[in-house]
């Protein structure tokens, strides 16, 4: 087999690089499960049609075949019933609440951390193969609307956390659906859809664009078009935009419920960010998630300092995430981009593991007949919770420190050795068991049922390359 | 969307039986980085001529395809290099090793723990979709036996940890492929895959059928195909078995070099194994694994008391794990199939979480306009570690109760309150924080800066049903 190049799309890390992943997928799970979400892990294949029914996604789905289908099988797919690979993580968890709904506890908070799939051409911090972190809050029949205050705080907290390891610090863009849609329709403009799809490409198109697309598509005049414009051009950290709104609502002789409710919920969430996540929380009234089927709040999140990557964490309100037909189930949650993030902080070298493997301590061995005592010493130190490998041969020492350095390992354990005579006649001394700091060359006597690492030095840490 | 039904073959977990699993995998993950394993996550996808090297494995493989392949897209699957999803890690792992070896110390030890596709008809035990969790350690050029010694004493352990939980204890089968290789060479038979093949399918068809098997695809005589079973009847969990196997060899006149190398390696491991796992690991010449290219040692496990379930955990040595015409890396490597075992547990009620969310606390609400309040209550515990949700609503107490009370969540905490007066002039005193473990009933004052539930409480427990 010649060496194999990289698929495209389908990003792996070295495992130093995994590392990094790893803890940064472990703190999130910890904020999650201190905020009492449940995890799950759902299939990672969906009947072909129920992935489809959006139908603005069928162009990204895998279609699953098994190779000899048909040829050997007349039973278990004779139905025909294709499957394909999951392309987020909303639609197998609606699925996943309406096929064990009398066994859930409503309202049901859930995390769920896998992997997704979308057949999109492959760019920077776009993949087809990539990790996400949901968080949602389903309601049977209604949710309230302190929910989606509570979660993109969540969110913010669980990002936050991730500074302590060099990921810049997030910001989170929200804005509601209901003042976008009653503004729009207080305008006079009844496609809200069109609207929103326009107004989500302002940033890839620019304004002028934005308006010939609104007259075109959305049938606005001129003056609603520019309306359009200036709502979307209202952002800020406090609740000074609600009132900015609803001066540009009384220019433009707008009256709506539905924009007067929706900035009353905009108006919670943005005074109840300022408290618990002072700075992380804006207003921006450019966000619409184009197609997506929200009904209230909707998220974005980028990253300071790399905004052009995009948004790391997004997702909103849908009035109906599910529904069986007797019941409906409202939820809320965002859905954070992990492989995007952990590409950007080590592509661009942000943050590093201080070593590739977990061990702290190599023993080495003395002979190979020895090697059962250094078995014995590594069983010791892991007894004590100390991650620890024996080398893989009795060569010279020199070479077994290099082991250890080469896998940036800071510690070599070198068996107790008895009194001995070389072939010259001089007496060789017995020695204790010795550790050796490989980093600062220290070596000294160690008591394998005692000695522990700094804690520093225990485990692998994560952290900025330039703090 | 009508209520929707399970996918036979592609299991998934109610939110305690997640727990379960995800405690597995946590005490899994813990001992494999323990013993100096890194972690490490291929694409869940690899060219399909790969997966197919070994042809026996084809009719198992799942296809991708995107749904609007050809239709949107020259060029990037131009090409047309079809995807397939792994059935297993062992495939990726290979590839992985060759992609990065010049960025990888060898031996390279890894963990990985991923999802597998198969599409084979489900049966108890066997899924479509599944978890496997798999240590090897790769050399570059030579790898040493000792790791044939190592590696399955790292899964008795991890396996042993779980028997905290209430995992069944297993059994290790350990058998080398030299051993059998060389008495059938010795015995005159030159098919060795068609007598391997035979004899792997002992459990499930019977002597009777095998010996005719043996004549009919090995080209054995009945005397040959008698010695055959004779091997694959020997087992034990001491040295005596090596002897037994020495004494069958005379009886039949078969002398062979490999079958000598390989008595010497399989004593070594009963050996040593007696010593660091005791009653674990048990010899047993007649597990063949099939058609996989292992070169020395094989491994089966079973859980004791469910070894009709199959084998939960299996591998072996290969002397070509991959090759880039330069370099070979040999391995040696088992594999637990994650989802087998668990489905065991939950489904013969074995092992429990003891409640179905990571919460430990629910902060009650007394007024939706004092909920602020309950959120910083909720805040000031999870600082502190504990788990921590507020209640939805601010319902009567008994609904707020009841809530926790479904999930399992031992305690509630209610805010405090200032005194207040009744309608009918009666004074409400001040009560501070009180909280409740609604188990026993007890209420008492807390301070939401000190206050901390038994450490039995504060996470989900994992446990024997019937201890």
């Amino acid at each position: 087999m010649a060496r194999p190049t990289p698929l495209s799309g389908f990003p792996e890390w070295r495992p130093d690089g995994r590392i990094v992943e790893q803890h940064i997928l472990d703190t999130l799970r910890r904020t999650f499960e201190l905020h009492g979400f449940a995890g799950i892990e759902t299939r990672a294949v969906e009947p072909l049609d129920q992935l489809l029914r959006k139908g603005e996604t069928s162009k990204e789905v895998y279609v699953l075949r098994r190779l000899q289908e048909g040829a050997d099988d007349g039973g278990a797919d004779a139905r025909g019933d294709q499957l394909g690979l999951h392309f987020d993580l909303t639609v197998p968890f609606a699925r996943y609440v309406l096929e064990n709904a009398g066994h859930l506890a409503f309202p049901f908070r859930r995390y769920q951390i896998q992997k997704v799939w979308r057949g999109e051409r492959p760019q920077d911090g776009r993949f087809r193969e990539f990790v996400q972190a949901d968080i949602d809050v389903v309601g049977a029949g209604e949710l309230p609307y302190h929910y989606e205050v509570e979660l993109p705080l969540v969110m913010a907290e669980a990002l936050g956390e991730l500074q302590a390891i060099g990921v810049p610090p997030v910001r989170i863009l929200v804005n509601n659906r209901k003042v976008a849609e009653g503004f729009y329709r207080g305008l006079g403009l009844s496609d809200v859809d069109a609207v929103l799809r326009s107004i989500d490409k302002l940033d890839k198109v620019g304004p002028d664009v934005v308006v010939q697309l609104l007259e075109a598509e959305a049938g606005a005049t001129r003056t609603q078009a520019m309306a359009c414009l200036e709502l979307a051009a209202v952002s800020g950290p406090d609740t000074s935009v609600i009132q900015r709104v609803r001066d540009l609502a009384s220019a433009y002789q707008v009256t709506s419920e539905l924009l007067e409710v929706g900035l009353v919920e905009l108006e919670a969430l943005i005074t109840a960010a300022a408290v618990r996540a002072p700075g992380v929380v804006v207003a921006d009234l450019k966000i619409a998630r184009g197609l997506d089927y929200y009904t209230g709040s909707v998220y974005e999140t980028v990253l300071v300092g790399h905004e052009q990557l995009g948004s790391i964490c997004s997702g909103g309100r849908y009035d109906t995430l599910a529904s069986d037909g007797t019941t409906t189930y409202p939820g809320v949650g965002l859905s954070i981009g992990v492989s995007r993030l952990v590409s950007r902080l080590l592509n661009a070298d942000l943050v590093r593991a201080s070593r590739s493997v977990p061990t702290a301590v190599v023993v080495a061995v003395t002979t190979e007949e020895g090697r059962a005592e250094s078995d014995a010493i590594a069983a010791a130190l892991r007894a004590r919770g100390i991650p620890a490998e024996v080398a893989p041969a009795a060569a010279k020492f020199g070479k077994q420190i290099k082991f250890a350095d080469r896998r940036g390992v800071p510690f070599v354990w070198f068996p107790a050795t008895t009194e001995s005579t070389r072939a010259d006649g001089t007496v060789v001394p017995a020695q204790p068991d010795q550790v050796k700091d490989i980093r600062s060359g220290d070596q000294v006597a160690a008591d394998r049922a005692s000695w522990m690492p700094p804690a520093a030095d225990l485990w692998p840490t994560v952290s900025a390359v330039n703090p």
